[in-house]
C-alpha cells in the first residue's frame, strides 16, 4: 500500500509516492513551460497516471494535491491565480475521472504546508502552529488545536494582506503591504525602487539590468556588504518580524516555521527576524514560541499531500 | 431553573439572573472601589452568596464569570492585570467553597463577549465571528468554527500588541502598538501629546488640565468640530481599520463585532472604519464580512458568562 502526493505549484508539478508508514519513497518534477487552464490539468492527470501504472504493484490506495491558491471544498474546484484560466477550475472531477474508486484529497498549499512539517517536519508534535511561506507570494498555513484554520469561505491565512506600515499606498492594492515589501517579488521590486532613487549608487547591483534583478541577487549582493541590498533585506527582516509578532498575539502558537522559496536565502535573517518579533509581540506569549526553519523545505507540499492521502483512509499516529 | 452570569470588570463587577430560556431576569452592579487582591475576590463571592440566598426558589443551577484577564483552565486561577494581586488568582477555589455543587466556570472577557454576542446579539447564528473590544484595553474574542480561539497557553486574541505603525517607538513597550494609539487611554494620551507638540491651539481642550483628559472629552471636542480632537480620532480610525483588515486577511471571518466602552462614543465611525480596512484588507474576504456595533453593550460579559453557566449544564441551542 502507497500514497501519492502531488504538487502543482506555479511553475512546476511535483509527485511523490509514500509508503504506508509515511516514507517517501520516489519522487519526480514536471515543469508547466508556462502553460495554461485544461493544459495544466492535463498535466497533473497525465502525472497520477503515471504512478498508477508504474506503482500498480505497490497499490496507490489514496491522492493527495497541494494547490497555489484556494480549494474549493464543497465543489471540487480549485481558484489559482498565477495559473491562467483556473479561476474554478474542476480539478477533483479531473481526477476522479482517471482515478476511478481512490479517494482524492485537494487543499491549499498553506494548509499543505503546515500539515506535512506537522506531520514530519518542524511542527511535529505541535497542536497549534503556523507556516509562513515566503515565496513569490505570501501566505500562512494556521494549525489550531490540530485543525486547519478555514475561515467562514476557505480562505483564511491571506497573510500577505497584512497592513503594516501605518499609511495605505497604492502600489498595496494588487498584492497587499506585506507582500509588496517583503516576498520574494517584493525584494526585488523594492530593490528596484531604491535603486531608482539612488543617484550615486555603483556597486555590484549595477551591473544587472533594472526589471532583471531577482531576490536571489538582492541575497547574494547582502552577502557581498552591499548597502542598498543591506536597505532591502533589513527593511524585510522588520516586516517578517512585525509579521510573526502579530501571528504570536492572536494566536499564541507554539511554533512558527518559516518557509517557501525565501527561507532558503533568508533562513539566515531568523535571530533578527525573532529579536524584531521580541519587541511588538504580547510579552508572555512570545516567551512561548519557538521560531524555527522549515525542516521539510521545498518537499513540504508533497508531504503535506501525501498526509491528506493518507488521512482519508486511515487514522494518523503524529 | 436559573443560571447566574457575573461580569468582573477593572471597576466593577455586574452580577445578572439569567432564566433557562436566556432571558435576564434581573442585574446589579457593586463597584470595586479601588479594593485589591483577595478583598476582590470577597466582593464576587459576597455577590454570588447573596444571589443563591435570594434567588433559592428559581434554584441558580450554575454560574458563569467573565474576567478582565486569563482564565487559567486547568488550573482554576487568573490572571488580571488590573487588579492588583491577581498573577494567580485562585477564583475557582473561592467560589467552589461558596457554591458547593453547583458549577462554576470561569472565562476571560474577550471569550465572553463574543459568546454572548453569538448567544443573544449581533453575531448570532455566525459560527466564525470576532468580537473587537476596545475600552481601557484592547482585545478580541476569536469564535472559529462555533469554538473560542485559546491558543496553546489561553492567551490568544491579545490584539492590542498588533504591530501597524511600521516602525517600533519605545512608548509600545508597556502596552503594544494598536492599544498604544487606538485604546480609550491610547485616545487620551495620544490627545495629550498632541497638545503638548501644538503652541498654537487654543481649542476647547484646552480648558482642562492634560492630565484629566479623556478619550471622552475627546469624543466631545470631535463632535464640536476641533481639530485636535479630529487628528486623534482620525488616527484610531485609520488603525482601527488597519486591525480589522488583519483580522479579515487572516480569518476570513463572517462578523467582527466592535464593542467595549469606546465603542460606545466610536460607533459613528464605522464606516470610516469600514472604509480604511476595505484598503488594506484581502479583497475577497473583505466582501465576505460584516463589520457591525454590538447589540449588547455593557451586558456582553454576563451574557457571555450565562452563555458558559447553560452551556455547563446542557446543551444550547443558539
Amino acid at each position: 500500500m502507497s500514497v501519492l502526493g502531488i504538487d502543482l505549484g506555479g511553475t512546476k508539478i511535483a509527485a511523490a509516492l509514500f509508503s504506508a508508514a509515511g516514507d517517501m519513497v520516489s519522487k519526480e518534477s514536471v515543469a508547466l513551460h508556462g502553460k495554461k487552464g485544461s493544459e495544466v490539468g492535463g498535466l497533473v492527470t497525465e502525472l497520477v497516471e503515471k504512478f498508477l501504472r508504474t506503482s500498480a504493484e505497490s497499490g496507490i490506495t489514496a491522492i493527495g494535491v497541494c494547490v497555489p491558491g484556494i480549494s474549493r471544498i464543497s465543489s471540487g474546484t480549485v481558484w489559482a491565480p498565477n495559473i491562467p484560466g483556473w479561476d474554478d477550475y474542476p480539478l477533483l472531477k479531473e481526477l476522479q475521472d482517471v482515478c476511478g474508486s481512490i479517494p482524492v484529497v485537494i487543499d491549499s498549499d498553506r494548509a499543505c504546508y503546515i500539515l506535512g512539517e506537522n506531520w514530519k517536519g518542524a511542527a511535529k508534535g505541535c497542536s497549534d502552529a503556523i507556516y509562513l511561506s515566503v515565496g513569490t507570494g505570501i501566505g500562512a498555513g494556521i494549525l489550531i488545536n490540530d485543525t486547519i484554520l478555514r475561515g467562514a469561505h476557505d480562505i483564511a491565512g491571506c497573510i500577505g494582506w497584512m497592513a503594516l506600515d501605518g499609511h495605505f499606498k497604492d502600489k498595496y492594492i494588487p498584492c497587499g503591504c506585506f507582500e509588496y515589501h517583503a516576498s520574494g517579488e517584493g525584494i526585488a521590486k523594492v530593490c528596484r525602487e531604491l535603486l531608482q532613487e539612488t543617484t550615486e549608487y555603483d556597486g555590484i547591483l549595477s551591473d544587472k539590468a533594472l526589471d532583471d534583478i531577482t531576490a536571489a541577487d538582492v541575497f547574494s549582493a547582502y552577502d557581498q556588504g552591499d548597502g542598498i541590498a543591506r536597505e532591502v533585506i533589513d527593511q524585510c527582516i522588520r516586516f517578517w518580524g512585525m509579521a510573526i509578532a502579530n501571528l504570536i498575539s492572536l494566536f499564541n502558537p507554539e511554533k512558527i516555521i518559516m518557509g517557501g522559496g525565501v527561507f532558503g536565502p533568508a533562513a539566515r535573517c531568523i535571530p533578527e527576524i525573532k529579536a524584531e518579533a521580541d519587541k511588538w509581540a504580547q510579552p508572555i506569549s512570545v516567551t512561548q514560541v519557538s521560531i524555527e526553519h522549515s525542516r521539510l523545505g521545498g518537499d513540504a507540499g508533497v508531504y503535506g499531500a501525501a498526509y491528506l492521502a493518507l488521512k482519508s483512509i486511515k487514522p494518523i499516529d503524529k
